[in-house]
Order: structure tokens, then sequence, then C-alpha cells
């Protein structure tokens, strides 16, 4: 194993095992499993809506349950869809009880959940259009105030401000909220966005998010730090429809945002298993194909390059999550960046990441025996334990922060 | 003429001529004429050093003068060069008074002087590469007071920080201000170099410049304003080796920085009238050439492209200065880039642009009547004039600010 994924993710500690009555259990066997990874396996998981809500029937009923059996084997944390055009159609009817559903079910099944996005040009609402600069923001913050009000508990992770780069100067088409970033300028912008998102939760992780990772993002990023934004977390995206970084690309990007030692995610994750998208198109979206199939020999290279990616970044200190871009082929741009294809079957790259997630970097049920002392050495990644003996089981937790010495009463 | 040049580069004003006895000149001839023009028309002035040091003789000297007299004729400002490594090659052995003997030429020469550049990674000292960041840090603030200080008076405008965008991820080779930048960030090394020269001369106009025109600097610039820190002037350069950007690209790039409502100055303008760059060179340091000539069609481009250059940033109300770069061939890049050529005499574009500012933006010597109150109405470029009577003289401004009312006395 990279000897750096053994430094950043995983800690070396005592357990202690006392009995009920404080003495420790000496010279008996235990079993020891690791039940939640700290680190982010997520997955952009919009299709929880529907499937949460009563829409699917018959056989996409089966489909959906299948990708949800698969989505739970995985993962452990999901991002669930906050586009204001799609959440809020028409002014005051927002989709809040079924995204609630969905969010309810994925904590019900120990899914870390995100909202993502709270403020974006691309996908904002249509009615805001008709209205003055000074309403669009009050109408934006109020936005903000209202969802993350009625998701805390359920949904403490936001994607606050999304792409803010090229948010003032985006010209594909006229939006309120470009119209409001040109005005306010970037970083008032995000001050005002991030200040309507903490108000609400104050405990909620706030990221901020871009695709771009040129000077511009971690100057950005500079600059909202020097006006006293708390960003929490510094998210990137990294579609790859035109083909993997590589691993010499992850790293400077990492190294470009690492100065601010802040926690990184990289929140938008795409490795296709088909064709690559032709490297002169600028804006993905333009990308617009009837049919973009997965090939064997293109799953072959996303399973290849997936190892790599999750590996580079699973290593990083700095790094804290990884979110899949879908996971499913056929979401966004028709394309095959799932995990899974159309057929429900898994591609490699599932069965690899699966390998990883739940295999090299997992601790699997151990048998360990305490010593005369009632304890034992024990070293794991960095995430939630089951400690068993005879049938009793007790939880801990197993941080950087208490790896050295460990309590687990039994 | 252009409306918005009207607008924004000139004034209408009523001056009434008062004899000493503070009675009016009544209905008596006056002749007003333009002496100096509040826009600044700079150069790039680098020769002025061995020129004003005597370093030329004979013929080169002949060819220095001729070059001074046209430099002289059609511009008011010229930029004097503070690199690093060729100001102080010697640690502690500065050529302060050679370019002050430049500086002081430029003042007795009625040019407005400007030093470039007091924080550059590109052509810094090579002595900073054996010291700690911590002093490296030391001795590029006491470099940037010694050096504002020394020129207080003779200089009192600077590009305080060049190249800001690129400076921490240059990777040509290692120096010692990208190694601080790297440490420090992009705004607390701009902080600190603006904070000690403007300790220094409260007073001096001081710039952030960078070729950068991408997202990038206009979200540094914001960041910068965001932390406190007084940019007077935003500097953009413009070398188009490549070609020119034309009308459209110059607008949106004033677009872009014109949310600041700072000033703004181009700060180094090239045209070239030989054939251009290869569009895929990224550094424009890296194009090496031992030959680039002028060609007789490409003199012909440069001057056209020169007036529409000149003429869209004239007409902007926030730019205040255009600086050209370099006034003869043969200079960066041995590029033919100048307004001279190499053997002395002017190319089309130095007559055009000399057709501009001192033909169709200039109030040539005009002779205006007094009225019964000794009143005339006059509509002139923003500037400094000189208006005569029988031999008197008497000189005036004219500014946006007084431009409703002046009294002249003579």
């Amino acid at each position: 194993m990279n000897s750096e994924i053994r430094k950043n993710r995983m800690a070396e500690a005592t357990v202690t095992v006392l009995k009920t009555d404080n003495t420790p259990l000496v010279n008996q066997e235990v079993v020891i499993a690791q039940t939640k990874q700290q680190f982010l396996f997520g997955t952009a998981a919009f299709d929880l809506v529907p499937f949460t809500n009563g829409e699917y029937n018959g056989e996409k009923l089966e489909q959906a349950k299948k990708r949800a059996e698969k989505l739970l084997a995985l993962f452990n944390a999901a991002t669930l869809p906050f586009y204001w055009a799609r959440f809020e159609p028409q002014r005051g009817k927002p989709m809040t009880v079924q995204v609630q559903n969905a969010a309810k079910w994925c904590i019900d099944h120990y899914l870390l959940t995100k909202g993502h996005p709270l403020c974006w040009h691309t996908l904002t609402a249509d009615w805001l259009l008709s209205m003055s600069n000074e309403e669009i923001l009050q109408a934006q913050i109020a936005r903000i105030k209202r969802d993350v009000s009625d998701f805390r508990g359920l949904i403490d992770m936001w994607d606050v401000v999304n792409e803010a780069v090229i948010m003032p100067i985006f010209d594909k088409y006229d939006n309120g909220i470009t119209r409001l970033c040109k005005e306010m300028g970037r970083i008032n912008l995000i001050k005002a966005m991030f200040e309507a998102a903490r108000v609400e939760n104050p405990a909620a992780i706030l990221l901020l998010n871009d695709f771009d990772i040129s000077p511009a993002y971690d100057i950005l990023v500079e600059g909202c730090l020097e006006a006293g934004i708390k960003i929490d977390v510094i998210g990137i995206q990294s579609h790859m429809h035109q083909g993997y970084w590589g691993v010499e690309k992850t790293l400077m990007v990492l190294d470009h945002f690492s100065r601010f030692n802040l926690p990184i995610h990289f929140t938008e994750t795409t490795l296709v298993s088909g064709h690559l998208m032709p490297p002169e198109i600028v804006d993905l979206n333009d990308y617009q194909v009837e049919e973009w199939p997965s090939t064997l020999e293109g799953e072959e290279r996303q399973a290849h390059e997936a190892i790599q990616h999750y590996s580079t970044l699973f290593a990083h200190p700095l790094v804290e999550g990884i979110t899949w871009w879908d996971m499913s082929d056929g979401g966004w741009l028709n394309a095959p960046a799932g995990l899974i294809r159309k057929d429900g079957s898994s591609k490699p790259a599932y069965d690899e990441i699966l390998k990883l997630v739940k295999g090299e970097w997992w601790i699997s049920p151990t048998e360990l025996l305490t010593d005369s002392n009632g304890k034992i050495n024990f070293t794991g990644f960095l995430g939630e334990y089951e400690l068993t003996h005879e049938g009793r089981h007790q939880t801990f937790s197993l941080s950087k922060e208490n790896a050295v010495e460990i309590e687990v009463h039994i």
C-alpha cells in the first residue's frame, strides 16, 4: 500500500477492552470490523429523488432498487440535487418534500448527504429574469435560508456557490445570477451566500465549488479567505470527459490548492468508458451527441484510470472526499460516465473501486486477542468500528485525535 | 471624432481673462495652446540610461539623440528600468545614480516617469537564491524602500508587483521571488510590497501590473481590494507579438476590469511590424529568433492597428495611459516592435500615433477673442494650456473638475 495512504488515512491505536465492571477483558478473542470510512466516497444520487418518492414502477422500480443496492455497497455519501430551475420551477412551489424524502432515505442508509448547489448561474430560476438585481439578491438569499433551514439535520453539507470564476462572464444566455455577480463581484456574492447559509446552519460544512483549476480559482479562494469568508472545504470538479488528467496534473492541482491548508473535496469526478470528448470543446455542455456508447476498451481504460485517480486522491492528506458523477450511464450529456451500465450491470471501474473501498482500504472483520491488560494493538483506516465479543457489540471511532488510546466497554 | 473621446477626454470651459488689476481683458485677441496632455502617452525608455550617463559616443550618440528627439516629440511619459538583476547585480551596489540621471533628464524634458518593476520573479536578483524565504522577504522590502525613497520626486509612479498571477507557479527556473510568493500567497506578497512602497512615498501612484487578462487577474485585483490593499492603478500589459487583439477583445478586457472603477494603464503595448509570433508560443520569451525583420506590409498593419488600439483606449473613461514597448526595433525578443526602425527612421505607426497625439487629440495654438466680460468659451483636451496676449503668457489647467470656470490673470 502507498505509504502516504498509510500515513494520512490510517491510525495505530491501543484499544483497551473493559468489561461492564470496568475490569479488563483479559486474553480473550474479540472481532474488530470497520463499519464506516471517515473519508467520503460519494456519488451524485439524483436518481434517489424519483426512487424515494414512488415515481418508479414495475421494471423501472426493480432497476432502481438494484442501482440503490450498488450505491449502498460502494458509497458512504450522496449528493442530492438543488438546481433552482428544477427545485422551484414555479416560484413558491419548491420540491422540498420530495428531496427531503431522498435525504431521509440516505440517512436511514448511513449515507452522508450533500446539497448541490445553492447558487449557480446555470439552471438557476428563470423567473429571476424579470427582477432587479436587488430583488434577485434577496430572492437568492431567501432561497438559501429556506433550503438550508428546511434540510438542517437532513443535509448539513452544501455546495454554496458553484462556478464563481465564470459566473459574471458566462455569456451563453442571460440569467439572473450572472447579472448579480457582474454587479456585486465574485467575492461579495460568495460572501453574501455563505453568510446566508451559515446563519441558518452554523454547523454545516460549506463548500465553494468550481470546475476551473487555473490560477483564477485558487486566487479566488485566496481572495475569499482574505475577505473573511469561512470556506470549510474547497470543492474541485474533475469532469474528465476529455480524458484523464493523469497523476502529474492531479498532483499539480492539489499543490495549488494545498497552500490554504483547507480540506479538499473532489466533488464531481467523471471518467468516461467510451470515446473521449474532443479536446476543442470548451464548455462540456456544447457536446451534444445522440449516442455515446460504453465500449469494452473504454471500460478497461476507465477502470484503470479510476484506480489511479482514487489512489492519488486518497493518499493526499487534505483530500477528504471524492464524488463520482454520475453513477449510471446516460445522465449528464448522455455520457458513458457511469460505474453502472444502462442495463444495470457493473462496469470494471465499479468492481475496481469497490475492491479498493471495501477491500484494500477497509478493515474486514478481524479476530484479535486481548493481552493480559485487556489491550489490543490495532491499525485501521480512520472511521467507525464495531468490536464484538461473545455476541456483545460495542462501537468505537478511530481518528487521528484518539489514535493512541481507546477504551471500549463491552 | 469619437463621441466617447469627446466625453471622456475633453472639457468645455469658460475662461475669464483678467488683467493684473483684476479687470477683465475685454474684446482682445488671445492665443490658447495646449502644452501638456493629462492622458499619459508613454514609452519604455530604458535607452535613456546609457544615453544620459555618457555611454554613447560618435554615431551611436547621434542616433540616441535622434531617438530622444522623437521620443519627446510624441510622448509625455517614460518607463525606466528597475529589473533587480540588472539594477543591483552585486548586492549593495545598485545603479541608483545612473537611473537617477535618466529620471532627471525625463523631468527636465517634461516627461512623467514610472519605475518598472519593484518586485518580479523574472530578472530578479540571483543572489536571493542563497537566502531563506524570510531573508528574501526582508531583502525585497528593503529594496523597495530604498529605491522608492531614493527616487522620491524623480519617480512617483511604480509598477510595484509585476505578473503576480504566474509568480508562485512560474516554473522555468528557480528564483527567490517565486519561492517567496509560493509561501506567502499572492495577496499577502502584494500587500507587503505595496505597504513598503507606500510608506516611503505616500503620494506615489502604485500599480499592480500583469500580462494575464484572464479572470485570474481580475479576481486577483478583487481579492487585493478586499484585503485592503490600495491599488491606485490597474496595469494591463498588451504585448501583441502574436497579433492585435482587435477592438472587441480590448473592450472585453476593459469591461472585466472596469467594475473596480479604478484607473487603468495599458503599461506595455506591443504591435510588431513584421511576421507574427506563432500562436502556440505560450511564454513569449520562448520565441528566440536571430532575425525578425520589419516589413513594408507589417509596418502598414502595425500603423493601422496602432490607430485602432490607441483610439479604443483613449476613448475609454477609465484608461489614463498607454505605454508603447519598445520605442525602437531590436529590443525585447529582437522584435520589430518599435515605432522607430533600427536605422532611426520613423515607421508609419510613429507618424500615425503622432497625428493623433499631437494632432487630432491636441489643441494647437488657436486665436480667440474675449467678449465684453473678458470671457472666452473654450473646449479642449484635459491637460495644461498656455494663454498668450501681447507677448505675456499665463498657464492654466483644464480638468473635469475646473471645467466650468477658469480665471486667468495676464
